[in-house]
């Protein structure tokens, strides 16, 4: 079978294997106190360009959003999120379990548009019905699309206007930064979010993401809020050694880059054979559109997800590269279309 | 520098990193739902001789705990749990932030007494006060001491009698099951407690726990909770891996008993020289008894913790051994004493 | 100025305050353990034709419906709502506050249809996603519509489909029940629902609701979730003193009835001059669109309060009878319309 | 029978039931947006000496606890409070079910010592455990017994040491404030707490109780919290009309200074009978020591609680005064004993 399941369906980028092999026998204090998750912290700061922020290394993507979102939401407040959104769908209530409603806004290709959440916003306005302290967008998001500057620059108006701390979820932000049509760096992110994070998990780390907390009231105490929402690692250390490898050049951004090369090449290609997309994705996540018949066949050489069906009794599909996929293998599911 | 700090200082034996290595580009589905966590949990089923068990990998042990006390507490309902108990003491409140009070019975050595849990649920009996719902207890405990197979009988019986989960934390179970004077093996556990869990982050793996689920109704959904409480790793099958490992052999316990042994050569040379101890403990945590000034020269050379204050002045201080303890390291230190 | 802001404008109809003063030198248990309460109790058993249902009087709504959502729901289950529910818009996050979500399907005037509960539970199939737990309406809606006994048939029929448990807010219930049009009565409710209440703030108490719980796995220790969230009034029986007056012969079904009468003749009024309503209501809150000029000089004189705006720039409002309404206020509206 | 049982167990003092029935058929908005709260709120501010206080008007005890406790507290903070505190053994775990624990420190009589809670912040020092947040107290305590001035003036200084919010619990406030040996004023209560709340249920009213916010940061927004946690009573102006009708002159303290004048009847005859306290109360909660005998032979005419058993079998009970205990009554069971 060939994958194109997703982009954590293998383990880690070679590189990062012999970073974990290669410190494995060095003693260090737990919970990120050591000094690969300084060297790592550190790393993180030079490449964003801004050493004024804080950095966390997490487990994982839902913990570290509820973690945020938790530590930073006062109990009646909400969280705006477009329905698509990961937090909304896709993590079991976790947000709700941490006490915050998430109030959707429309979805347009998974991304957020600034007139809905300002319109939103402007209908919760007593204390009858929750208060919106929170924007959460991703970038790529659920569907692989991004944001360009000017949207996320618009984005962070209404965000003032409106008081609400912009948080975006970068599970997929080395995709979304490497993509064509991007014209958003490293160096924004500060600029624009208040906090943000930058996702291992699914570009080529074992697991892994950090958060950059850029808003100066955001920061106290974060590390009780980890502990509490057991993000707390004890070997902490595997996340700054992985971190630490992947930015001590651009490691990071060049699995991510060829991730979307291998992406273009099997988009290119379903384009040329006419194959219609569920969202114009430029990242990693191609959300191509095929009869049933169509599926059922492919899904006896390849395996890839399900993600809707069409009103015409049609599916779309979702197929994913990774840092392991291979020329060849998209080659031969092109040849096979 | 020599290293008595954690048992999770280190990163992991040799044999599982090469499990992780020679499975690395593997293609798998995410979230434990793979040929190597399917196999994992066959083979601990197999080791503790009960195949009608759910077993979950876990990616950490405080998650462990607030994802099992969520699940099966009722929102009125409280653990019970030693004062010295990790869930009381060391976890930023996580029980509570799921809702749920900690109700404290006495610690004696860091073990629960039947007598004081009947006490507590006694008088625990109406509507304006919680409910004891959950007895909690660690083997071996946080002052390294292990529960007899009478002395686990003997809560079991308490809790039937007030309809107590019996919930084991088995950070250290290794050390536990195999410490001098230690009667219990791990085909007992299934049959005195409701669930428990098997530790591998401190018991030479990188990270990962192994929850049982013993009784029935404890068993439904259960992977809602782990993915609403984080739990749920995209690369599941790096905790299947490691389990796999550890588990298709002895390893798992062989690794534990030379922790102990190592342990034990630095407790008996310790008493040999008169030193005393805060507890006694049997397994690889160790809590001798210095003056302020000993500790202060020891710490020239070896990486511990301190512990308690005694009334006399003098201080508790923690060592701990592990895989990676080398004897010459022991001797080093005794000789230095 | 007269007022149709809302039916809780006032106080309490003069019997109801009647039985407060003349019990008020009375002692008794408090927390609802008292004569009064266990009368007010059967009272309410005998009226719904069903004495094998638990009965808690309750000190609020929202109250009422966080204590039963807490309760009944385990953790990584949401409870399905128009999204006009009251608990989706109305009450702050208290639902998601107590860790659910609030999962929304569309509203239909106010209500709520079988077949988009019957879509979103299932599109919530997996373990990822939230499972739905609960279906939550209301009667009368909070547009002031009601549920036909079909209606409310078709919902229990999709319940059962997806084991959700059937809980209808009833704040206005005695307004529903009394409508024209309506034919549910009070004995078909337990037959019908897992759970209802039956509200007293709305329909001439002071204060007080009656929750209803028909199915048997739901009763278990209700008590212990009321004391917890707040609800575990003190003076208790200042509810059962006031439900017992009501329900002793048939004031409560009296005082919606009157209401009833009080809005049609608003209703029909209106309608004989050419108003436009956003809904169709029957009971006791009318929702009729002015112009922006007309609404202006409305409130110089009458009490009333902002429902929507249309998309033609006209404005609904909410005009809302009560027990105090007297029809020559009822007319001079009429006559100054 | 006659009635000792409690302070709540009768309806509200005449005067307070005159005020409601005389405001019964006036409209008002909901929400305690009304003319009589706002006087009753202006009031309170008058009596306390200070205008730039926050009042809010609550339900009862245990919702105002746990909305102060959970609008103040960050998910990580816990409250310190006795052993005995009403918040750790008499509300189900309703503060934990709002996320936080309750850290308990050792009780004297009720009443918490300043060295206990330095010591329990001092050692709760780092992220792997709870951060203590706010100081719980109440007065008169849960064993009747008073702070003096000079015990709330150390009090304070331990908060300020470790930025501790004050907050005093006063259900029993009135029987404080005017009991023998007290020397603290409603006008000190805002210069040394950070918060309070003045309790009517308890001392007169049919229910409801005034929470005073002094710090300026803890009174943003402070409604939602009411709203959210179930206290927006509809009808807020029944509270409103209770807490100006006491507040308008001192009939609060009044009925405060009788009831503790009805325990001083008590407590003086069975002082000269020789019986002995479980605490030295000199406000309206009596907890005298009798044989099992006598208080079975009291039981057949008195109505009265259990409290503790002592070491040699005895039994502590706990009598209660209130606005409607008659000298004569008292006189009785003195006779009797």
């Amino acid at each position: 079978m060939i994958y194109f399941t997703t982009d954590y369906s293998a383990g880690a980028h070679p590189r990062v294997m012999e970073a974990l092999l290669r410190t494995n026998e060095e003693h260090h204090n737990g919970y990120f106190e050591d000094a690969h998750c300084e060297n790592a912290i550190n790393l993180i700061k030079k490449r964003i360009g801004d050493d004024t922020v804080d950095v966390h290394l997490m487990v994982g993507g839902t913990i570290t959003n509820t973690t945020a979102i938790a530590a930073w939401l006062k109990p009646y407040e909400c969280v705006v999120s477009a329905t698509t959104g990961h937090i909304n769908v896709h993590e079991t209530g976790a947000i709700e379990a941490s006490g915050h409603k998430v109030l959707t806004v429309p979805e347009h290709e998974g991304k957020v548009l600034p007139e809905d959440v300002r319109k939103v916003c402007s209908e919760h306005d007593n204390e009858h019905m929750v208060k919106p302290g929170m924007l959460y967008i991703s970038d790529s998001t659920e569907l692989g699309t991004i944001y360009t500057k000017k949207e996320l620059e618009e984005l962070r108006k209404v965000c003032d206007e409106f008081g609400l701390i912009l948080f975006l979820d970068g599970a997929r932000l080395g995709s979304a930064l490497t993509a064509e049509g991007n014209d958003l760096t490293f160096e924004d992110l500060p600029k624009l979010c208040d906090a943000f994070y930058i996702g291992g998990t699914k570009n080529g780390f074992l697991f892994g993401e950090a958060i950059v907390i850029v808003r100066e009231d955001l920061k106290k105490n974060f590390r009780y809020m980890i502990k509490q929402r057991g993000g707390m690692f004890a070997k902490g250390r595997l996340i700054g050694v992985q971190f630490e490898e992947v930015f001590k050049d651009d490691l990071y951004l060049e699995m991510a880059a060829y991730t979307n090369e291998m992406a273009k090449l099997m988009r290119d290609g379903m384009k040329a054979k006419g194959i219609e997309f569920l969202a114009e994705s430029p990242t990693n996540q191609l959300f191509p559109i095929f009869t049933v018949e169509k599926v059922a066949e492919l899904q006896k050489k390849y395996v890839f997800q399900h993600q809707a069906w069409m009103d015409d009794g049609r599916e779309a599909v979702r197929f994913v590269t990774s840092w392991l996929t291979k020329p060849e293998e998209v080659e031969e599911l092109l040849a096979d279309l």
